[in-house]
């Protein structure tokens, strides 16, 4: 009889962490990154508006006033992914779309609403202030920086900083095989005829699911009647997988054979009787070198064996450095916290940018920044409902 | 302007919930039940034991003590799933483990740890009462029942319950398909070259990401020029989807035509608007009943506009009644809740028995039962980590 505790320190420390695999961004939804990505070009890649407006080489604007507005011609238009080859010269003007590359000769953007057009000309009554309203190259993301590190896991946002690292594949630690059987001369499948002293195997499609809810792989692998011989095949068959999983004959019944069958393929045994409830029958044990769990057959104690024993084992496997649900998935990975942050540090102003000309944010170490309570005349803040 | 409260009420209104679809319960994790499903045959299906021990008549009991025990001849043995033929008589005993059939004449269990055998006979000291250690027939679900409601969420627990009543195939609620576009002249795609002027088109895999999480299916139509007659070609093929979604475009600027495309279409606009920041420029209206959602094209304000306007809509579609992140996923559908009011209400005392003869509980109307707590020497008591 061993503590609740005491196996899973033993489940933990006898559990490797899995490799890698390459995958499309896709499909790699609750799962671990197994490299760091790298920032491989300055974002933006070179000056670029984060304005609707005029761009113009700032001595341009010197000494106006309503009285003394500057008359500057417009030599061309730069809107987004089409660069204007001119070069601004004093008293000259741009047309530029947010996104748009800042033409060569010009130093600064003035908005669209603080001007007048005029047969060919633009006309400026005030001075934004030098630099005003470009994104500079790098101003986000500057090359060679990190934006994730292994062990993120991937949600919608990491999705995106991928694609804009033009990442259309990625290293994620593998995902385990789970071999499922069930043991029993009573239990039916499906396919199988029920009668009054049959029953339906449903554990097997209960385990299956918990596999799957944990974003492993199950490999379902079906009934095995109560034989030492069928039930050692089977076993055998099934160490191809990371994790087997059994439920049911852990008893001490003349027909409770697991353990005889583990025994068999040379398990070492590392707890077989645990002091809870239920649960209390569930055994652990290595085979060259791949997991082993036995769990009892009542479908309530097997569910919950499974999320107790065996899921925080996967999620070690997966590269989930915490665990499921702990900090790591809620706090640094939640993207909102990430969003906010962004929305902070940009001050708010710019969220009217072209598509994927602003980066996607990047791990906080603590919780979001603080923001304060805006008085209700203010539009609201978008925030997210809690799933 | 509108504001964000009104913005999901029209959006909610407007959408519809869509119909059904057969599929494998392994597939189902996370969907929303379209029907009922009753209890197909009484479960247990006949009287079983719940223990270990010995079936036979109550009367052959009558006296027993330590002074003067039962001596009851063994006439056969009831594993489970191969029911003993044998008829019990007064004076006799039918070994039997848990699950198996009760024999005929047979109305009480004694369990094995209560007992000797001796040379074929079976002695008895105590007598633990009439009917102890059986299941009888319907006892966890009788026939007819409803186990689980249309609207229910499928998890594990629920895969466990539609295997039990041998469902394979299960009707949900069909997920929506979403088409997915982004617009803009400097938008490039992973096969496309890369420039100072170029940005990634971040938001089309973002969204798509967003849409695999909501549990719904993306169709991602890609990159659209800014180009008027492309806009509409690319909208009309995207009609054959249940949601379009547009980033970028959105602004007033020159290029950003997505509204005059959408014009192109027929579409009724139901706002173009919010009194919300970010996401202050997201359009909502209606092509031939489908759900047309213009997102700026800002990451962080296309990724909380998914959140806040299309995420709800997706869930009321896949027949969610509360949406995402309400009482009915979290409190209602928790397997666990479920589990430990089964526990509750069996006592305890039946967690050994064989696989699948126990239900899986069923809905529980208010929380899960309080569970007194337990002085410091009993089991612990398995509990789920949240996730």
């Amino acid at each position: 009889m061993i503590d609740l505790e005491k196996t899973q320190k033993l489940i933990l420390e006898a559990t490797p962490v899995l490799g890698r695999e390459s995958v499309p961004i896709l499909e790699t939804m609750g799962r671990a990154l197994f490299e760091d990505i790298l920032v491989v070009e300055d974002l933006p890649a070179s000056d670029i508006s984060a304005l609707d407006g005029y761009a113009l080489p700032h001595t341009s604007l010197s000494g106006v006033s309503d009285q003394t507005p500057a008359h500057l011609r417009i030599i061309g238009e730069s809107p987004a992914g089409k660069p204007c080859g001119a070069f601004v010269k004093d008293g000259q003007a741009v047309r530029i779309m947010t996104g748009g590359l800042m033409p060569r000769g010009a130093d600064t953007v003035i908005k669209l609403e603080d001007t007048a057009e005029d047969n060919g000309y633009v006309i400026c009554k005030i001075d934004p202030g030098w630099g005003n309203g470009i994104r500079f190259q790098g101003e986000s993301l500057k090359k060679g920086e990190i934006v994730l590190h292994s062990g993120d896991i991937i949600r919608p946002l990491e999705v995106g900083a991928l694609a804009t690292m033009r990442r259309a594949y990625v290293q994620v630690y593998r995902k385990p095989l789970v071999a499922i059987l069930s043991t029993g001369d009573e239990l039916s499948d499906f396919h199988e005829p029920s009668s009054p002293s049959t029953a339906m195997c449903s554990n097997l499609y209960s385990l299956a699911a918990q596999v799957v809810e944990a974003n492993a792989i199950p490999l379902c692998l079906g009934i095995v009647k109560d034989d030492l011989q069928a039930q050692h095949a089977l076993l055998e068959e099934a160490l191809r997988a990371d994790v087997i999983v059994t439920s049911g004959g852990t008893s001490k019944g003349k027909y409770d054979l697991i353990h005889k069958a583990f025994a068999s393929l040379g398990m070492e045994m590392r707890f077989s009787n645990i002091f809870a409830k239920p649960g209390k029958p569930t055994t652990f044990g290595i085979i060259r070198n791949k997991l082993i769990f036995g769990l009892p057959g009542n479908p309530s104690a097997t569910m919950l064996s499974f999320e107790q024993f065996i899921k925080p084992a996967l999620f070690k496997m997966m590269g989930h450095p915490n665990g499921p649900g702990k900090s790591h998935m809620l706090n640094v990975n939640d993207p909102f916290s990430r969003i906010d942050s962004f929305n902070y540090k940009q001050g708010g102003n710019k969220d009217h940018c072209r598509a994927s000309q602003v980066p996607l944010g990047r791990p906080l170490p603590g919780p979001p920044q603080h923001q304060k309570p805006e008085p209700e005349t203010r539009p609201a803040r978008l925030k997210i409902v809690a799933r």
